[in-house]
């Protein structure tokens, strides 16, 4: 029913944009062949804001749910990247398609090198079944937190195992992100007591698994008391999450890590959580993509560019032109 | 006229709302007179995004020009809490007042210890001409995006000649805030070279001044050098960025920072730069409210809740829902 009506509109819009629905159903096959330009084409189309999310081929719809969602994020420089290079290679190991994400700073400040990074996963480039992909947040963050959403879905759509997203920011906007996922990695280094302490409520909010990387350092034994007198202090959960050591440097503790992911999925499908965060996410999509498009649709409204003017002429506080915006467009 | 028009609309809105709006100015006049209780109430109105704007007293209402802004960024850890400590001294000496808008972050990864830098500005606690208040980005980017630069305005009004703000997280809605300043001071630590490299434009587009702190460590001069030869790539502006050393923890080079900032400040006067700025702040103002407003007045929206229904229940694409509100809301 709502399916219909969404065609209606749809189609009264433009019809036009049927043919390039053909085409966007088109590359969502072709991606999920395997085929990597058809895949690039569509990640560029969700970069330029074109919904391709509603041409997902009948066959592909469900097939996402199949694929595990991993979000990891930390301190700059505790070694994220080297880290999910290592578990691109566990799960290669089991041979799943693998894609990564990486959301890159705007912000001149992510400590690792960047460059690096990227120069350091190209260890894969040659392997047919890894996809990495990074995503910058430079522009609009109204249309970073749609993009990447989408992309995720998109990649989850179209075969792949695992789908790692990774943020090297650590702003409110790279941390929701990441911590929307199946499962959240927060990567420590050894002694980092003060500000956990500090961050408390942050940390145990996102994070599904615990990795103290760097674990050759002095130090571990300090963090993992910290970290675990603050999961004592936290109101219980169902999922206690782990605290495991890794030198990611040289492999060491990945296993642990991977089996560690592997425990927290079955939780979340055992105990339906999946399904709930699932849902969280299409809602949060549904807002933000919401607010996108309204956002789009002001520069077309002549109260809004009038009001503006006044604005910048300083003839009225912002705020309070903002409201009248507002009263105008929802009263009519 | 358009003053007029907002009043007009206001007062059909609700009468009692007039009553509210003599209190807001009171605790205005009162906040100006150097009342921090009454400067407390403001920002937490703020906080709970009541308009607060409207109802600046005449006489105060220009006073904010005489104020300046500046945003503090950097890596965590790299010293930005010491260094307002030490500007902060510094203005005082010339018996100005201070203000200091730390922004905390939701994300656990400060790498800087958060409790001990709100203990360490303690040291002004004293000090009846230093206010530091500290806003945490917990809760919804919407409402922290507008409360931010509605609060700096308001201190901006009540007579601080300084107002810095200051961010301990580094994702984009950080350095959004904090480059919209008059003066952006951004903070490296030496042989931060990679880093630099990899994030050019970032750091190009919002530096007004940067400071290498704990300039008694190795690798200054190739940080120096670095930075140098970043910016000879870098399209020419009218101000290039001067680079200050500093030790923070003893007060090495503060001044030379104190005279960079009268310097760039003189720079903004002179150029007309500091109105463009002025207007720049006041339209994103104005463009950030509008969609606050908006995604506020989304949970009172019909379509708006029966189309998030169906897209919990995954009868509709999120991002086909989102048109579809936006369609009706739009259109009617």
């Amino acid at each position: 029913m709502v399916h219909t009506l969404s065609v209606v509109v749809f189609l009264k819009r433009n019809t036009t944009d049927m043919e390039e629905g053909d085409k966007v159903a088109d590359l969502f096959r072709r991606a999920d062949r395997g085929d990597r330009s058809a895949l690039a084409r569509l990640i560029s189309l969700i970069e330029r804001e074109k919904e391709v999310l509603s041409f997902v081929p009948e066959g592909l719809r469900t097939k996402g749910t199949n694929s595990y969602l991993i979000g990891m994020t930390g301190a700059p420089g505790a070694g994220k990247s080297t880290l999910t290079d290592r578990l691109i290679e566990w799960y290669r190991r089991q041979d799943d398609e693998v894609a990564v994400l990486a959301i890159d700073p705007t912000s001149p400040f992510s400590g690792g090198a960047i460059l690096g990074d990227r120069v350091r996963m190209q260890s894969h480039a040659l392997d047919s079944k890894v996809y990495i992909r990074s995503m910058a947040t430079r522009g609009s963050l109204g249309g970073l937190a749609v993009a990447v959403p989408i992309t995720l879905r998109v990649l989850q759509l179209v075969s792949f195992d695992e789908v790692i997203v990774e943020t090297v920011g650590v702003g409110q906007v790279e941390v929701d992100i990441v911590g929307s996922s199946d499962s959240t990695i927060v990567v420590l280094n050894p002694l980092w007591g003060d500000s956990i302490q500090a961050n408390k409520a942050g940390l145990l909010e996102i994070a599904d698994v615990f990795v103290i990387n760097k674990a050759d350092r002095d130090g571990v034994r300090q963090t993992r008391r910290d970290l675990d007198a603050m999961l004592d202090l936290s109101e219980p959960k169902k999922w206690r999450p782990p605290i495991i050591e890794t030198v990611a440097s040289d492999g060491q503790g990945v296993a642990e890590l991977g089996s560690a992911l592997a425990a927290h999925r079955a939780f979340l499908v055992d105990s339906g959580e999946i399904n709930r965060k699932r849902e969280k996410r299409a809602s949060e999509e549904f807002t933000k993509a919401t607010l996108r498009l309204f956002e789009r649709s002001l520069k077309n409204s002549g109260d809004f560019v009038r009001l503006h003017q006044s604005v910048k002429e300083g003839e009225i506080e912002p705020t309070r032109a903002a409201q009248e915006v507002i009263d105008k467009i929802l009263r009519n």
